[in-house]
């Protein structure tokens, strides 16, 4: 409810909350839905969605003039989590797993807590039915730092199905945490993809001024039903100044900010494209085109015991010795620089090198990563490298250190172990980029 | 040796190795020093060091010109390390650890080596002598990876000593895999500086023509005798088109790519200054003005036992275990998002809230950090935030995890357990910025 005096210049106006409005404030003029008012705060503030999809909140007494300019409150009645089925859309299949996107501030508490209810997505952001018949189903309630392989295997067996049953694009809204993880992870789960899966969330819940998870929730839905890219990405705000997005390839994307709406980057790759609010598409490099004759394969066995291992000065080699003891399957090494670990420092009790070939005696697959995220690592420039190859370390290229765990965990589930050691540096759906002859030539 | 052809037109014009020529091709001129030539590669490319610092190879037989124009044969005399001491320079202290700036391949194997008498790194860049009074002094020959603890009080005590026998700054060389954990640890050992603290080092050896070794080395040393700034700090290369370096404040620097000449980068924070090779220092945020009348105050001592915990799903909390049997004092979490460790997995057998609690109970003090590397960590935003406060976590504010880490250790080498917890999350020497206004506005 707005305030009293609000209510009364709406109602008569005729204005009911979910119509678009247009409103002049001195000499500037808006244009947008009128949202319901949040339970607390200034009741004398009207929230306004604009276009974009960001919400921006008036001083009712500022406002000079106000009209209804239309209706959308048929996108209020979504029964069951469907948008109104128009002819000549694509069917988009939205899963929600839970994260901020789904989730509003309780002014009470200061908290921030879930939305009972994901189809009150369809409510907040009315624009999707605009862009494509939205179906949501409610997956799961999880915050993205609790996810495991087993949330990973539910999700890519329900894209997988969504396809099956119709969907020409899926979006998947994750909380932000460890999206990349899960991108990764459904980039390995789902192969031949017949279209696009999107995983979006949003950095800043949705009833904040700054949220995101508007415009992040349009992009995506643009993407997973225009895009024409079959593959696995994440699509969220991609500047600071909030003009698109960038759908960045699933094995190539790690959030690099705590807050910032754009904190999703392309690490040694470019965004696969950008796509804006009115849902322009920028394609920006090679992709796997779609083409729902095709079917999904789904190879959703994962085998979890395998460890990320951060290297750094005083680290304590005998960390090896409890994963051989707790039976882990492999290890992938975030190691410092081009891939090198401490084998030989001033303190005798330290020894990486050996604690590396008890691993690999012990049948462990040890990939070798660079924690400075961007670049590629080598085993062949300097003498350590050389070193840790002899000793039975994989390099894995330019894959960052969470596109290699989860892929060596994903490999050791679905293959056996030579098999996984053979496949850890070889690029099989995008994860690897190939060396630029400028890398071959810099090397040499 | 070069080729006869060059090596009889060198002599017919008096030209030997170390002087500064001038050659012509086609329309392009260039002006540099003549370098020996490597034992292997075509002995028909003249190497020449450009002002800037950079080699390049000119075919011999494409020059149509070629003169003699100063010597720097002087350069090549420096006794013991040191150079001609001349009046009005400033004195400055070039401590060596080792690292790639001290390195060559050898083109045998492909391999890189270090150089056996660092003093060699005044006769490959005579430019020095002109810049300050330097004087080399061997510490030791460490790759960076192989740096602990013992390394960083080493390189405490003997700055706080070279400023004591009358150094106005020093310059530390050093392998570039962990220069920023050396370069947090003597943020914290040495307070109340009279100079600069300068580590540099090399993304790509000296003998390459790629090389940023010597760039690095004269900005570097132009900071040293002339920033006024009393402050550690990395100088490296800070542009892709290597036109200028960036000295960054020892606790918010990182590598940031395993092989650009750009890799160092500030984090959450702006460089303290840049520089080119022409000494040309433009300062860009507040510092710790020189004063050559203060004394170092040198806190080096440091406690080893303490850990940096990589959160990720799947990952495994008796590893905190491990530690507390171990006799861990303490443990950095590079946690994921604002701060969030997976407290409630769809895995009975993983729970972290046990594990930090377990640790706390233990006396350890536990930091949070976050992965994401930019941006700050908050314990209030989110519910798992609170829960682990509750637990008795300390919220890191904008500290990288590296830095956390290397401040938790040398916290409690000096201080009791105590006064650690407090001072972890308390701005010490520049570690944590300020919250800005915008920031409180934003989270409120």
């Amino acid at each position: 409810m707005y305030s009293k005096e609000a209510e009364s210049v709406l109602r008569s106006k005729g204005i009911s909350v979910g119509e678009k409005i247009q409103l002049e404030r001195g000499k500037e003029s808006f244009e947008g839905i009128l949202m319901p008012r949040p339970d607390t705060g200034d009741q004398g503030i009207l929230v306004i969605k604009l276009s974009n999809g960001y919400n921006i909140g008036l001083d009712f007494k500022s406002v000079s003039s106000i009209k209804r300019v239309g209706s959308s409150a048929e996108t209020f009645s979504f029964p069951k989590g469907k948008t109104h089925v128009r002819k000549g859309l694509k069917a988009v299949k939205l899963l929600y797993t839970g994260g901020t996107i789904g989730s509003k501030v309780d002014y009470a508490t200061g908290g921030v807590y879930m939305l009972t209810k994901p189809e009150e997505l369809l409510h907040e952001v009315p624009e999707l039915a605009d862009i494509a018949n939205v179906e949501v189903e409610h997956l799961m309630s999880v915050a993205s730092e609790d996810m495991t392989y087993t949330e990973w295997q539910t999700m890519a067996r329900k894209a997988a199905g969504a396809f099956k049953s119709g969907a020409e694009g899926v979006v998947i809204t994750h909380g932000t945490d460890t999206m990349h993880f899960s991108s990764a992870a459904l980039s390995f789960m789902l192969q031949s993809l017949p279209g696009p899966v999107v995983l979006t969330g949003a950095q800043r819940s949705s009833d904040r001024g700054s949220s995101d998870a508007f415009m992040n929730l349009i992009c995506s839905t643009h993407i997973a039903a225009h895009s024409g890219i079959a593959e696995v990405g994440t699509c969220m705000h991609s500047s600071s100044s909030d003009d698109y997005c960038a759908f960045i390839r699933g094995t190539k994307v790690r959030k690099l900010h705590t807050s910032a709406r754009d904190a999703f980057r392309p690490v040694n790759g470019a965004p696969l494209a950008k796509v804006n609010a009115e849902g322009n598409i920028h394609h920006m490099g090679a992709y796997n085109k779609s083409d729902l004759g095709r079917k999904a394969v789904l190879k959703d066995e994962y085998e979890p015991k395998v460890a990320l291992l951060y290297m750094y000065p005083n680290s304590d080699p005998t960390l090896i010795n409890h994963y051989i003891d707790r039976g882990y399957k492999g290890i992938i090494v975030a190691a410092t620089g081009l891939g090198h670990m401490p084998l030989s420092t001033s303190h005798k009790e330290y020894d990486w090198l050996q604690g590396l070939k008890d691993a690999v005696a012990s049948d462990m697959v040890v990939g070798i990563t660079s924690q400075c995220l961007f670049g590629r690592v080598s085993g062949t420039v300097y003498r350590y490298g050389r070193m840790m190859t002899d000793a039975g370390a994989i390099y894995c290229e330019d894959m960052t250190p969470e596109t290699a765990y989860v892929k060596l965990g994903w490999l050791l589930g679905n293959h056996g172990r030579k098999e996984a050691e053979k496949l850890l540096a070889t690029n099989l759906v995008g994860e690897i980029t190939p060396r630029t002859e400028a890398e071959w030539r810099d090397e040499a």
